[in-house]
């Protein structure tokens, strides 16, 4: 506005920062708003979360707005449920050889970005 | 367990990926969970982002657990909240040299990390 001098204020460490408070924040449990149950486990998280990186959970989130829904997978084996909440906070994670085409099935399944060959 | 082999599965492009569509799902007013007011004006946002980067939005949030609660800042020009908030979601932004105490005040003052000297 009118022409005058502007500052770039910047923080380099941004990144890191921001996404390591998130991890946190989820290992603390804090702010949780969805619950993740399969195989008799349940995980909790945050809807943003599930939602910046997977349009399957973005969609069902969406559609309903339930304040702290409790999303039931039948057939989904605690163990890649659990690997696929970590990729989802990490952007890493390490998978047992036997259990790799059944991490990638559901991954494709919940869109996730990243691991699928289209997020459609 | 067992010995087995396991595979190593890494998004290189994860952190900013995830923050862009972090960003994006503020601009659309995805999910948002917190409003904040001063001057007139009221920002969306989201409680797990403001919490992530500041200690006194955390502590605010965590010890008052409203669904989606309005913050109200008196003696606060909103361009220096609005300043804020780009910061915390872009971890940049572009502030008028004749605003710039008032917007490192403000950042003291919400303890934004990155920002202040020592967020205690």
């Amino acid at each position: 506005m009118s022409g005058e001098e502007e500052f770039h204020v910047k923080w380099s460490e941004f990144n890191d920062n921001l996404l390591a408070c998130l991890r946190c924040l989820w290992e603390e449990e804090q702010f949780i708003d969805v619950t993740l149950a399969c195989d008799g486990v349940q995980f909790k998280a945050h809807k943003l979360l599930l939602s910046a990186s997977s349009d399957f959970f973005a969609k069902l989130l969406r559609e309903n707005p339930c304040r702290h829904p409790i999303i039931l997978f039948s057939d989904v084996f605690y163990k890649d449920l659990e690997s696929i909440l970590h990729f989802l906070y990490h952007g890493e994670v390490f998978i047992e050889s036997s259990r790799l085409s059944h991490f990638f099935t559901l991954a494709e399944a919940m869109q996730i970005k990243g691991l699928t060959t289209d997020s459609e």
